[in-house]
């Protein structure tokens, strides 16, 4: 039987080992692990950035995966860090909210366990390498999830802005993420546009306006801006060939407009 | 036995995590999958760096090898997506011509077998997530090549710059990649420089003349110019020390001249 | 029996297919090896970076780990390459110095064995994939550590900048790493400060004055600067939130004083 996979998302970066030595304390304890970077770039203490990759990529890893959400800002101090069983997987991450809409709904426990941790001294700076690789690589060993800890029932989470209807229809959305291509993702889900009766005349953006979501970033030419659902299910805001960011010189929180016919 | 090595090569760069669902959905098909990042980093839709980065880099993986190569501009639109056999290796790519000079000599399929991609719908967006990966997983697992869809008699090819040599002898080539380093490598192999009956008597770029290739970077002092025969047997021009890039002011597309004694 | 993991430490860059080509070559010659990357971003031929992030990472792995760090702006020319057998694991580095402190105290062969390298002619700029990958292959499935070549008595070491203590009782010390938080590491370790008798009263860069080590980068207001010490025990100068090398415009070299009571 091979190993649980386990997952690694910090805002360690790349120009630093602190990834490559969680690994080894991993692998020191748990020699068949699996190990997979989601990424290391979401920016220093980037919760939020970290929260929507985590939400795009974890149903996509098969159950029993172990998701270890290393972007903790107060590292050190009272925080709590968190164990989550849910939906067939688990999740470790600080108590900051990182987890919102993921896997809050789940079993929930504060992870105190001491004899899980590094043997000897704690550092106050890199739990990641002293708390978070060795319980991920027991978890995967097969220790049981209940010994780590009492259940918590007031997880931190974080407010998520939802799209919302005004009185003339127009629903208010928000960019919530630009990608490295420069794509603009907003909050607005595919479901809520397909929930709503009429359809969709017109997406705006600043004083842009954009045409309704289009089925491929080819249905326009070159250089030019469309409308698309991503792979995620957002409405997203693109330039073919190009990045929208600097197109519509647009950022994260920016409001988009979306028009009824 | 050991399952096949599957590597990515991708224009999704770090900060998303992409390649990491990627892999996600790879292991969840195929948990004995042997994963090697190639790169990541090729520039948003750089199909030419992607190519460069391949040509320089399938032959040095084991027979059986299944490279998945995803800088695919035309995502969602009607382009093919290829599936080659070719030298002992399997490479999937969208037909945009990023296996040009690699593998389009062999046995060319086009992946239609829905039965082979993710379960329902497929993104417009995100092939690599709902038909490259599964389809390697798959490939990796052994289920056979022929069921992918039809023969291809066509792929796409890029216009590959070859060295043309002027009616004075002086042959013309051209910078077509910078490396991180800031070396420019050239288009000028050096098997093309044994072939020609005289000796190299300089290599010009630009308004800059340096001396015929040197045995080893060190053969000169810090920071100064040199011409190299590199790893991939190209002639390189390259700043001991430094980014000859930087020191020249030279770019992709810029004319090299070499003459001959 | 699991294979030894094998580490890579290069200044390759994520632009280029580099540490791919070697994963290729190590997993021709032994497909059960276990690769985690430390880092490929130290900079361009940066020994001291290499070294630096090397002497943070090595001892989080498990014995009979094989360290490859191939940071090598000699290459090519007569410059050695080394293995060193030290600690219980294995390091194959250029005789650069980017060992100093971490392995020269074990056993320190010359690597010469021309049967143990890429078979046909070696690149005089690629050591990495024709010499150090099959070297480190080969020790990871069990060739003797002995066949590499001669032992070595005079390997190169980097002079390390070592705090000092002034007659007037101040310790001066130096930045010697800005991590990619921003966070500026001192030579300064915890055990020296712990062998004085007196306790710290202050710590001082250019012309700021800070208070004594805080327990967690939490014990100060957000965007506020503190010092700490770190996870690889190091004095570090750090600003909660942000980064302290853009708060102070410090970087490597600068001198950082210690005042005690």
């Amino acid at each position: 039987m091979t190993s649980p996979i386990i997952t690694l998302l910090t805002d360690f970066g790349s120009q630093d080992p602190y990834v490559g030595v969680m690994k080894g304390v991993i692998l020191g304890l748990h020699p068949a692990a699996r190990i997979v970077d989601l990424t290391h770039e979401v920016g220093a203490q980037n919760i939020r950035g970290a929260n929507f990759a985590l939400r795009g990529s974890y149903s996509h890893f098969p159950a029993g995966t172990i998701h270890v959400v290393v972007v903790d800002p107060g590292v050190g101090s009272q925080r709590r860090i968190l164990a989550v069983k849910s939906e067939g997987q688990v999740f470790l991450a600080p108590d900051n909210g990182v987890l919102t809409g993921v896997a809050l709904r789940g079993e929930v426990r504060e992870i105190t366990n001491r004899a899980w941790f590094k043997a000897g001294p704690i550092s106050r700076t890199f739990h990641g390498r002293d708390i978070f690789a060795p319980v991920a690589a027991r978890l995967a060993r097969g220790e049981p999830f209940e010994e780590l800890g009492n259940a918590v029932g007031d997880p931190q989470l974080l407010e998520q802005p939802e799209p919302v209807r005004r009185a003339d229809g127009v629903l208010l959305g928000k960019i919530i993420h630009v990608d490295s291509f420069g794509n603009l993702i907003t909050n607005i889900r595919e479901s809520l546009l397909a929930s709503i009766a009429s359809r969709v005349a017109s997406v705006e953006m600043n004083s842009y306006l954009l045409e309704p979501p289009k089925d491929s970033y080819a249905s326009v030419k070159q250089g030019q801006p469309l409308t698309i659902v991503d792979s995620f299910d957002f409405l997203e805001i693109a330039v073919r060939g190009g990045s929208a960011a600097r197109h519509f010189n647009a950022s994260v929180g920016d409001e988009v407009r979306v028009r009824f016919a």
